[in-house]
């Protein structure tokens, strides 16, 4: 899909990010974090189209030829960038050294790194987060050739453990605005109540969201917002359909949206019908769905486990006799709807490393999980939770009972 | 920066590219292109946030877990991705096969390729396009982890010219789209000519360019366009600044816009004044920026080296007593304003194999270069051709001297 455009905002777009308390923020996070982690220096090493994802969160920059940006341990935040980006880089105003090259980056790479002679230079590859997978394969190789022959290619190591701390160690500023975009996300669903009538097609739901999204001016954290209708609704992501909702059937809507560049990431469930109609065996699904949640939210704390938290929902669902979800239970939110870092899932292959991580506090998850009613459709139901030093911190109200609409 | 979203047009956004008329033609040329580089199997390999290029300009999809997509050179396009994504790569109906996991990709991912038992597979790494390497190295390591010991892992090659000759051998569709966007630009132009008056501010013209793009509704090809006034103007990007435009100055304006997802990119140039009150020094500035794009236009064919057509131009700017330029005489244009593949470019180590790559009829060009006149500002001109088998077409009308204001 192609990017788009707000043309209201070419011009706060550029300003924005320089103007934002949050870059602040985040970069006195850095120079600590590195330290943390025993990397003297963190290397962005990057070019234009297949740009690194860190260089625009720590940034917010763009480049265009081979660029490196290095932060060390100590504070220093050093940009070698072409001539030609050398003028965007230095408005930015954020390093405190800017070189500029024409023909080549080599030389001026090597005499920056004997100055600042690291022992560790942490570089962004990770097979389990793609957040600190930033250096393509082909940048990796040029990055070796140019330093071939000096100490510094036997001391890079991978910087994902600066990204994971980085995204996961909220500040209050991306708190501030992770929980109003859960409060609009809220006020959404709450819109659609008087929305929902018998007939209502997964499109024409689709296209509400989408008109309170324009009418707010809003950004979602994902498009489409996965919209599914009755006993068909199938797990993941699809485009809405033309299934429509008829009494005694369940609509799921799983929406995020996008406010000053954080996301919020909720599902909700309605039922067509009064709490009197409602099945015995919908009520038991969502029994066993919050209550799965309630499990996981016990054991979500700082130095628990993903795969811990996981296995808690997992097991209570199961328990209760319904199969198990097929994904994981919960993800990190930030300015990405899926932040990285420790995940809440399974040990499956696929999700190599990362059930094994450990919570942090002031990091922000999903909990997230489905059951599937025959006839009726989807009980998918989730959560967003701040990790605090003593507890969990609900973003929003939560649901454990159905939206009755009728 | 920020991504940012184009509120009138979620449901557009995503309907856009299924009923597309380039996405039959550009698969239409994907097979034949396969059998021509000697690479049966074109391999994306990716997952969501540093998510390979390719995959949004071959299918316009995202997903979100570890995926495959494999185009084979007997037409076959096969899609290997976790069951959530599933959906929306079924609702694309880009595919001949579509398979799904859940726990591992490992497993299907081996089968697939007994299956197709390619001699050559392509991934996308590449050291001097950044379009051809779009596979992280975290995910090429965990590539050759998934394959060991089978015979895929030693048949994984660049499928650097795969991609080169995907995105060089422009469709008649992707030409309209092209065309339109340099006429907008050339609209453009022409609207800011009686808003130059002496004193207005590099800032007050780029506010103007917004405020035409929002009237227009469309996306620029980046931002902020480059405008620069008077002497002190920078070679390079950088936002617009306080600089304003005096009598006998001049001010240089760099500008693309998207039009259907396809870019331009011109420069162009005015002089506060009369022709009578033009100095013989920007003259011969310009004789000599506008003499050097015609004699790289005249070698600018199919079979040169962008080396060749570079030192033409550059040639004849020196010749003219001028400093070299200091930077590629020109790049490729299409869904990315620097569409990769050939460069127009010097050898220099930055520019890597570039300069040595041919050029290929179909494919569409800026030619770039730049003076600096003391005193007066920049003449910095930028047009764009497209190579056709028996010679070039201009996209536009040239500049060959300076826009007069007064």
């Amino acid at each position: 899909m192609e990017s788009c455009w707000r043309w209201s905002s070419l011009s706060s777009r550029c300003a924005g990010w320089m103007t934002d308390p949050l870059r602040a923020e985040k970069l006195d996070q850095l120079a600590p974090i590195l330290r943390e982690m025993g990397i003297d220096c963190w290397l962005i090493y990057t070019r234009e189209v297949t740009s690194d994802p860190m260089l625009g969160h720590v940034c917010g920059l763009d480049v265009t030829w081979r660029s490196a940006f290095l932060f060390t341990a100590l504070g220093e935040r050093v940009a070698l960038v072409g001539e030609l980006d050398r003028p965007e880089v230095e408005s930015s105003g954020l390093f405190t050294r800017i070189e500029g090259y024409q023909r080549s980056i080599r030389q001026s790479l090597r005499v920056l790194l004997e100055e600042l002679d690291p022992r560790q230079i942490g570089i962004n590859v990770a097979m389990d987060d793609p957040h600190a997978d930033g250096l393509t394969h082909g940048m990796h190789q040029d990055l070796l050739a140019h330093l071939a022959g000096t100490p510094y290619s036997e001391r890079l190591t991978s910087a994902g453990a600066v990204v994971r701390a980085l995204l996961s160690r909220k500040t209050e500023t991306e708190m501030v605005r992770i929980r109003r975009a859960a409060q609009i996300t809220m006020e959404i669903f709450d819109s659609l109540d008087g929305r929902i009538v018998e007939g209502i097609s997964e499109k024409q739901v689709s296209s509400w969201l989408e008109k309170e999204l324009v009418r707010r001016e809003l950004e979602p954290a994902w498009w489409p917002a996965t919209v599914s209708c009755g006993p068909d609704s199938p797990i993941g992501h699809g485009p809405p359909g033309d299934h429509t909702l008829e009494a005694g059937q369940l609509l799921h809507v799983d929406l995020g949206v996008k406010w000053q560049g954080y996301c919020s990431d909720f599902q909700r469930v309605w039922f067509l019908g009064t709490p009197g109609q409602l099945p015995d065996e919908v009520c038991h699904a969502f029994q066993a769905v919050s209550g799965a949640i309630d499990a996981a939210a016990k054991i979500l704390q700082p130095g628990a486990t993903g795969a811990e938290v996981d296995a808690a929902a997992r097991n209570h669902v199961t328990s209760q006799g319904f199969p198990e979800y097929p994904h994981a239970l919960g993800h990190q939110v930030g300015r990405s709807v899926h932040d990285g870092g420790t995940l809440l899932a399974p040990v499956w292959e696929r999700y190599g490393q990362s059930p094994f991580m450990r919570v942090e506090p002031g990091s922000v998850f999903t909990l997230e999980l489905e059951v599937s009613v025959s006839g009726r459709g989807l009980v998918s139901l989730e959560e967003m939770v701040r990790v605090e030093p003593d507890g969990l911190v609900w973003l929003a109200p939560r649901q454990t009972e159905p939206r009755f609409v009728c």
